[in-house]
């Protein structure tokens, strides 16, 4: 019997893509970890967890573990819609759709709206898990550049002024990071935010927002692609996290978009509700102070950032350039000449991490100088042996030794 | 702007299928739920959790709240390859995925192995969660009747010749509840189980067995479908669970199938993995005396269970029928001459509820006699006064009143 046989047709070419995770560096156990996207162990709420947990199943018992009852998978959804007011969005309930991460939140908007034939618009570079998530569905894109100022809108205009002109297909989503972007870190310009949503009207194109690192800002947030009309722009569907502000292992993402997205979304959510996990974070927001939680975590963010900037300056030879980020959790290095694949055997070997840039392209080609580096999990000595290392071998890569 | 407009072409003929839970009855909060099929308050493991989730931050830290990490999420695995082996199954690591519940299981099977041009056969009736899931990728269906010992594989195999000799497409996939059945609570004899083997083979077809009750026996366990072949036939894609047997909240379920099968599976899991509720579960496990606990919960459900047929004998009319389970959570009734849909407002207002019968059927016509009773969840004398409600309100109907 030949299993794949008996695979549907429409899978067949998503198999052909790299498979996911593909972009997971493999790194020995001792190295520091500048590839990780994982919030700082310090701010993962372990304590307050476990004083929730407790306090959850004494009052409510067993009805967390069913599969409904537990009246704090309501109050989760009631934060939410709070944390999106911080954003200047006004959600009502019959527009929030709950998620295991934004990842699945992602893969459901993706499935609602996305066929083999449709036209996906996305940044370049992007979100990797992104790219895995919309190669499943459909082979056609868009990619449109990201600058210091996030999304080359204008670029964007032409592309779709000429697909216009030509009579090829227009794209029907676009999928932005604005805020914080990862990998680069950048952020879109209110103009560009302006002209990115007057694009949308005019080519008729819907707007995927994922605002994973929205709530990270460093010295001033800033308002979300959705609030932008009266509270909430109907052309934008929203994705949010706790991920980043609070754990991943918890796994809460929502979306945030009409009602009618909404409803097609739960259609196909078929992990239905997961009530302890959703009661347990929901347990935390009542039991924890999150105001203050965040204002500590701007404030590790922005030092750690700041750290690795200053240490970038000190080891890194002057070829090599960045962004400066103001929220978010990474910063995107190009290495002239060097191709940072082939490089991460040595880094390994010295003893440090990165994610290789030509993963968040859908032509990896266009990567091969980039690299990810993350300041969000490692500690401040180890951000700063960690660009020591990296300068050691980004040295020797670039002379060739 | 019209949300309908951007919809998938994929996507539009599931939407015309009943909304997701359409079989959920709503009833009132203090009616005695003999719809529920969740597990008995007293059989979920509240203290135990609460232990485990505290030693497992104290040992881990935050460890089980980051994307990966947690060993535990490793040694969940462990156990369930364990719990295989007492459905007498050999599987290896890699032959396994442990999926959000059985239902993203069944979800992520069908997103494999199923498009729209796919022919699936179902026993009728059937889990009404998977009829769900599997209308959202095909709407062609061999619907094959089960009775007392399960699936009529005569019928089936009736079926496939007369496809065969037609040219009709045949099945590339069976679903079957083999073991007690929901909604019937029956279980196919050895012979059968032998047959359909035979078929799936002869035929050339895929059976995914959903075994979520495989392990709550009453007095004696039953090997599993894919266990007849070596401890894993291959064509044998199974489904496990852990929300009967210790708390649906936590959403663990799994496949176990060939390694072809579980990476293209994995493929497309874009919830990624929950490693706090898996760690959780894993904890738990690895502190509690399960061996006693699934002891306790077969004597729990054969008590229950024994208790509601006898106060079926006493209190429905002589016209209506049921099966008697040797394990699972429900008795399947027949209520000859009645609408058990249109029953359900009177059922409700006399403080019972149950699940209609139609909802387990493709054809729903073929369902408006029977309706699905849970012993699981209620206790002993609201079982018993359940019943005797739910006679009243049969009689009434019956006689027309």
């Amino acid at each position: 019997m030949n299993p794949e046989s008996f695979f549907s047709k429409d899978i067949k070419p998503a198999l052909q893509n790299d498979p996911p995770g593909e972009w997971m560096p493999a790194i020995p156990a001792d190295c520091i970890r500048l590839s990780s996207g994982y919030p700082d162990p310090g701010l993962v709420p372990v304590e307050e967890l476990k004083e929730a947990v407790v306090k959850l199943l004494e009052e409510e018992k067993d009805l967390p573990l069913h599969y409904l009852g537990s009246k704090k998978v309501e109050d989760l959804k009631v934060f939410i819609q709070c944390l999106m007011v911080e954003r200047f969005m006004l959600i009502q309930s019959d527009e929030v759709l709950v998620t295991s991460g934004a990842c699945q939140a992602i893969d459901l908007i993706a499935r609602v709206l996305i066929d083999e034939e449709t036209v996906v618009a996305v940044e370049s570079p992007t979100y990797m898990e992104a790219l895995e998530i919309f190669q499943n569905y459909t082979s056609h894109f868009i990619s449109v550049e990201v600058d210091e100022n996030g999304l080359r809108t204008d670029r964007l205009e032409e592309e779709l002024s000429e697909r216009k002109r030509k009579g090829l297909k227009l794209p029907k989503v676009l999928y932005t990071i604005p805020t914080f972007q990862n990998p680069t870190g950048t952020t879109m310009t209110e103009e560009r935010r302006a002209h990115v949503m007057k694009l949308a009207y005019e080519y008729d194109f819907l707007v995927i927002e994922d605002d994973a690192y929205g709530m990270v800002y460093f010295d001033q947030g800033i308002g979300s692609l959705k609030s932008m009309k009266r509270g909430k722009d109907p052309r934008v569907l929203y994705v949010g996290s706790l991920s980043k502000i609070v754990a991943p292992g918890m796994r809460i993402g929502w979306v945030a978009a009409e009602k009618e997205f909404i409803q097609a979304l739960s259609w196909f959510k078929k992990d239905l509700d997961h009530p302890f996990s959703q009661a347990s974070m929901s347990s935390i927001v009542e039991n924890t102070d999150l105001d203050s939680h965040f204002i500590t975590l701007r404030k590790v963010y922005r030092e750690k950032c700041h750290l690795l900037l200053s240490e970038l300056k000190k080891h890194l030879p002057d070829s090599v350039s960045w962004y400066v980020p103001e929220g978010g959790y990474f910063v995107w290095l190009k290495v002239p000449g060097v191709d940072t694949s082939n490089m991460l055997d040595q880094a390994a070997a010295e003893g440090v991490s990165y994610v290789p840039g030509k993963y968040f392209f859908l032509n990896q080609e266009d990567g091969l100088e980039y690299l990810r580096l993350s300041f969000s999990y490692a500690n401040e000595s180890d951000i700063s042996e960690g660009v020591k290392r990296l300068g050691k071998v980004i040295r020797a890569s670039v002379s060739g030794v």
